[in-house]
């Protein structure tokens, strides 16, 4: 008997495929879980996430084809799709996090324009970014400890933001409980949450939406 | 003197108008911004908030041509846009976050469809719209207690959906903590959340993704 | 001197044993206190829960006839009794909880039923079980992340139904607090809940209301 | 056009009513749904729970044939049913939420033994009912402060016990909170939990295994 | 007897005097016990803070000369001193703690300057101010929400910066605790902070510092 | 330079020495610290608590004469002194705490008796001890998960009672913090708490009271 | 039938009477319990606390004699005894609560010294009193806000110290749970703690320990 | 490409340099980054802050001239200054967070005075320096526990004071929130306080304040 049950029929409903979530999993059930769905014959990707480097290893040896990108590997991409993303970072110690994001937005034919580094404290390093991103279709922005890149953003751009709060920080950090909080109480308003370090949600949030644009653009 | 400071380029800068947020203003103070955003000439509808019966009484006299949704205030709607939203709630409870939300998307020219009191407790209530629901641009889920709908309307539709955690509930609904944490934790992924009983929000994050929608079609 | 004190009389008492739990405890005392527990005489099963590997290979060592059932080992298991449970998982990461529930029914004697896999995110997999589950005494429902499977089979089944909230998750999970909130406002009424990851104590509170039931059948 | 949907399905498909919960809605609401669930046509119970007495007083006017316990009206009682349950309380504070306990469980053709003010500062008021309690189908224990009742229960009795921690306390009682995690975490094992002050809550989780006992029995 | 012991020594000792805070205190208390700081003769201001109407009424009554702010009352204020203050605020919401802050720098004889309404949502605001404020001597930063501000100003001029957290907002504001945790986890270096709602306190850390800038500059 | 300042006259001043607190200190600086105190001359215990191996190892090489009990060492004990004090523990896992508690007042000249294991799920462990525990001058109660123990101890006999939360349980223990709230709200009148694990800070309230009774014997 | 079980045999058992908590109860209830307990016959005091002006004018009309301090009322007080108590407050504001300890003292027969508005910001307000402290038998802290001084007292007397947090205080207060923690966490060793506002409950562990000492002095 | 994006106009805008912080970096990252904040060519110090002894060691055979103060690396200091600031702790394990704090302001040309272990419960310790910190320009306060030191030192000398809460402690310290909360609500008017264990922000904060008095002597 194998211990889970996969949700085959997800992509077709809603768009977006099951991932493998490593933690909690063994090596072998990754790269087994893996090997089925790609078993299935072609549609949508399949992504392994939070995987350790040995977990990564395996799954890669028993599924060749697979792209990592930090803790995250992907298999059968997407074709290449339209759709402008950014993807902004406060500080270095938030790039694992979009790291993942950026991995699940190429799995899905994106192509993120990622762009770090450009924390409120030096203010000019987003301001000279701004123009750039007035038009794009989408925006995630990645940040820890008080979270503020996303207030400013937010009411700097038109574009739909989904803010990714980060357990970077320390102090009064609480491991990403303040970003979280203050994200979700920005001043800048239409601005949404994801989860604490949760890149790939985010990207699924973003995925969901330019699917719609598309559609539209159709 | 006046003690506001208005930030009258928003809309031209992120397509969102800054609202006027009753609570903390006093009744002359709500009647008279609303006054001076209307006397701006013409541009981008005027909205007050959270305002209490007198509040709404004071700026409707002022301001003739309000209307009135719950206790949501707006002038100077938009033309009417194309874009199908759906604001869903699991209870008759959550109706005036939902109000709030509804009033805010028709000052921006849009019709959401409500849906009301389709709880996962009677999980046929929600089946019966999931058709309708599987070709909208998107979806508002508005619950309190534990906010599972954001869950099942996530794993079921394939469009963006924004959460709102509703205040209601007892028991160990902790004033909206409960619904929050679980829809920011939900098991379908792609679902983005704003603050508790923020309609508001959760209208301008639609907003934000309908304007990305209207500009592919054009 | 031994540090511990038996609570022999407590199956005759209220139908339940003392179990042993690993943590904090010798790998020496777990083996020790399992011999004594043994020596009694033949009154009730006799479990080991949370048992590291090297506590659960001392006592069986020194200790024959344990079954192994993850991290749970029983001896002198009831005879087999009249009962139908379920055993529900959300998700593959709830297995561990499950089992201990499992492994501590069938010390009691029962055979319960294991359902994994079927977390909301594919209402379907629920869906397909719902008829079978229509009939049965009790259901003990394992879900982490925002638990909301339990507000799911609630509102579908008329048996009584224990809840166990796991630390499965990330993103605003919180080890399991958001779970067991959300299990306990849940919408569905009459589910009632015990603590993170208590799957010893869902089997017991579920002992509890099938001893009832074979009163009530004699 | 109403704004409630009513789940009249549920009785059907779990054994328990949608009840009509008083705050957030008006007067008028309160007694129109009331109205509109007894013309359904004699299937199960009608309750409104937490009702103001402004509620009770138009709901009752309205709709005769009300029974008012507490902050609890209940129409159209099932018949009467066997099954022993008792509903203990610690302190004289307990009983609103005990009442609304022993409202739902009469209004489901119920005849509860309510045992008051036996908190455990005074043992004996306990163990006078000790031999009493042994027999019955089921408890529900209803305390405040540090909730230890529920552990001293479920330690000496062996029946299926429903703990409902209430708001009732002072000094770090943090309105529940304190009875809620002590119940959660109690050393007496197989007690299972609903939320603060959820007397309708645990009501229902007694109906459902007194349903299965009655089903055993015939 | 009289119920209080006033800290007559404390001006000298710290250049700071014990100011009567209101709630708490009936009516006739605040008016006496500002009579009694009056009437010591003549060192330092008389302060009361967070004072009702009738608390106001009846001191200003007692006391002639008494100079109302917001909910603050000074008397006897010190003599105009050098010191460049600067008092900034998100919103109008958060001008009742401004002016608590800038009375009681008053009544110590400095002149802050305040600057309201100047949000991150809409960073021109501050862009705007950010040349005059960088020679002050120190500047307040007051906000609710998220706080952000206090990290824009943090990372934009070399004053120091005491951040004031206000308990104005909604959504996952959760009374100012969101403002607090993220102006004390701000990525602005240097930025330090006082409790929710604390203008007084704001106030006397700065008179702390510009006294030793008077100091040197003797 | 040595970083350290004892506090030498605290002995005469509140009748308790300075412990050497393990945790953070180097295991040169436990044994440096033990030995100045030593040198000091004869006056009162020496105590080293929360000592890792290492730290016990090097502490009593260099200093001889130490006695250890769990992760306590004393030095020096104070002449033996009457008063009657009893430790009781709920469980096993509670033992090294109380082993804290009494190698401490061991420190201080008292014989403290021990009984384990009589938590509050087998009240006649409790009840046993009832009447011996009449007479004695204090009693500590050491007890995890909902910490119960206290209240039912404070319930039934008339000793001062000092009640120590630990960490021990799990599913909603919290780390100590549901007994340790559980404790503070106890409905047992007089019981006083110190903060989890903390069998330190209980003995040296003890060891408080107990002098003040020794003088009122003399 | 009475709502209320007394627990008569209380006195006899731990030296300490049942008080009638006033919240949650009638004028009538309090009035009429209060009468029970003094138709008993003369054994030990009889205490209302927490009680409304109307609860107070109700008891004292029916039962002659009370005794009012603040909220709480006393009838027939113990003969006055030996044991000398001090209750030290922080601020004014904190008065309530000492005096809820003071009648909860008296009633038992002993004479407190109260020394009021010692807070910590002057600290010569204590070290005036630290001489006369130093030889009582017992001294009660109550301090809201950050509550150091516990920390001051304990540091420096030796007598048997309870703490008692107040729910006095803005800014990071939160409702006395600061000063709660605070106290726990205080570097002062051997000062225990109870629940928030509980002046009555530090009384009577205080009541428990002179209790012990008067049999030592016999 | 490098990952990072410096902010090398930081120090002209708020004179202050960007430092590196160790966590989440690469050994290989922390010395790189160093070098080329170095070669910029002289304006300001670089600092490596929370390095580990390997990120130490790397870096400073990378960048001869680092000087080390416990996980503080400093490199290219700014000539000495005047200012006169006193660092105080209340117990040996702060000193990491003070050593911290030090080597920051010895980075800007400041030479503090630390004085050790001046914890409240022995107030003698901190009442011998009382005169001497009269007169400095600002003093730091480091304490965990109940962080009580905050409060004694605020009401005693004039000069600005910044609270820094450190994890130290245990019971029911929580990792510093109990002190961060505790100087947050410090009854001694004028203390500002910085994030858990932030020595570097204390630091950063004084040297503002010291930057604005050295240009008032100028």
């Amino acid at each position: 008997m194998t211990a889970w049950r996969l949700d085959h029929g997800r992509e077709q409903r809603i768009g977006l495929v099951e991932a493998v979530y490593g933690p909690g999993k063994s090596t072998e059930q990754c790269a087994s879980i893996v090997a089925e769905l790609l078993a299935e014959g072609g549609h949508g990707p399949v992504l392994l996430t939070r995987a350790t480097p040995e977990q990564i290893a395996t799954a890669c040896a028993r599924n060749p084809g697979g792209r990592v990108i930090g803790r995250t590997v992907t298999w059968r991409p997407a074709r290449a799709r339209a759709g402008a993303v950014a993807v902004l970072t406060a500080g270095t110690a938030d790039l694992p996090v979009a790291d993942e994001c950026v991995a699940t937005l190429r799995a899905y034919g994106y192509a993120p324009t990622l762009v770090t580094d450009i924390g409120v404290a030096g203010l000019h390093r987003f301001l000279d970014h701004q123009e750039a991103l007035a038009s794009v279709d989408a925006v995630v922005v990645v940040a820890g400890m008080e979270g503020a890149l996303a207030s400013i953003v937010g009411g700097a751009i038109a574009a739909p933001i989904v803010a990714v709060p980060t357990s970077v920080g320390y102090g009064s950090s609480f491991e990403g409980i303040t970003a979280l909080l203050a994200m979700l109480a920005s001043c800048a308003q239409g601005v949404s949450v994801v989860g604490i370090d949760n890149g790939f949600g985010a990207a699924c949030a973003v995925v969901r939406l330019l699917h719609r644009i598309e559609r539209a653009r159709a």
